[in-house]
C-alpha cells in the first residue's frame, strides 16, 4: 500500500479496522468572522456571509458562515483526526447532505463519525467501500450540518477476498 | 421580498420562474495550481492537492484540486449567474453528490443547472421548493462533478396559494 506515496502523518487505519456501529468525535475548529468572510467573498459572496452588519437585517440576524466553508472545516478534521494516510484511496460522493443550523463566528465545531456500511469490493478485491454518517456539532452540541460519506479504502490482508468474496 | 435586504447585484427571479425542464449554463472559472494549493493547505491537507511534485507519484498521476474546492469553485459561479438576490432564501441541503472526474491545473469550468422539481409549500405558501441537478463541467463539456441541489425561493404572487394551493 506504500506504493500510493502518502504522507504517513495520519492513521494507518485499513479497510479492514472501519467497523459498522462504530462511532469516534474529533476536533474542535474555531469559526473565525474574518474566514467566514474571506472564504465567501472567494467562493459564496452572499451578504449574510460577508458582511456583518448587512447581516443583521437578514433572516440569519448576523453574519453565518457559507455552507461550504462549514464543509470545508469539517473536511480539516476528518484529514487530521479520520482519514487514513495508508489505505485512503478516495471518495466518490456523498448523499443527503444537510444544512441544519446556522454556524456562527466564535462556534467552536467537532466532527462525529458513525460507521454505517463496510462491504469489501467484489471486482477489486485488495478494497472496500466504508459509508458513514458526518455530523459537524457545535459547541453546544446540537448537529449543524450532516451527511453520509462514501469512502475507498484499501485492506491489509487482500488474500482473504480469494477464500471468501463478499457479495458486490 | 425587499425586507431581506440583499444585494440587487444579481437575479430577480422568483420561485416562479423555475420552471421544471429548463437548463442554464454559465460560467466559466479557471482552474489554478496555486489556489488548490492553498485551498487544500487550509481545508483539505493531501498530498494530492497539496504537492504538485509528489502527487505524480499517487494514482491521480498528477495535482487535483479538492473536491470540497471544486464544489465551492461551483457555487461562486451559482452565486454569480443563479442565485435570485431578491427571492433565495437559502438551503436546506443536497442529494447524491458525485465527485466525477479530476479537476486538474488550467482547468475551465462552467455550470449546467436543470430544474428537476417545483413545488409551492402548503405550510408557507410563501415559498416554494425548487429541485435542481447541478453539473460541474470541464473545458472538454465532462461532467466532473453532479448533485441535486434543493433551493427555498421566495413567491412573487403569494396570493395564489389562497385559491389554487399546491400539495405540500
Amino acid at each position: 500500500m506504500t506504493d500510493l506515496s502518502l504522507d504517513a502523518t495520519g492513521g494507518d487505519q485499513c479497510f479492514e479496522d472501519f467497523v459498522p456501529g462504530s462511532m469516534r468525535t474529533f476536533g474542535t475548529v474555531l469559526v473565525k468572522e474574518q474566514e467566514i468572510i474571506e472564504f465567501a467573498r472567494r467562493y459564496d459572496p452572499q451578504v449574510f456571509h460577508t458582511d456583518p452588519v448587512a447581516a443583521r437585517k437578514t433572516p440569519y440576524g448576523g453574519l453565518v458562515a457559507s455552507g461550504w466553508h462549514t464543509a470545508a472545516m469539517a473536511m480539516r478534521l476528518i484529514v487530521d483526526h479520520r482519514i487514513s494516510q495508508v489505505a485512503s484511496a478516495g471518495s466518490p460522493g456523498l448523499d443527503e447532505l444537510r444544512w441544519l443550523k446556522p454556524v456562527r463566528p466564535g462556534d467552536e465545531l467537532s466532527v462525529r463519525v458513525t460507521v454505517l456500511e463496510a462491504r469489501r469490493s467484489e471486482s477489486k478485491p485488495d478494497r472496500g467501500v466504508v459509508r458513514s454518517l458526518v455530523e459537524v456539532l457545535n459547541q453546544d452540541g446540537s448537529v449543524v450540518m450532516s451527511f453520509k460519506g462514501v469512502s475507498i479504502l484499501l485492506c491489509r490482508d487482500t488474500r482473504r477476498t480469494s477464500t471468501a468474496p463478499e457479495p458486490e
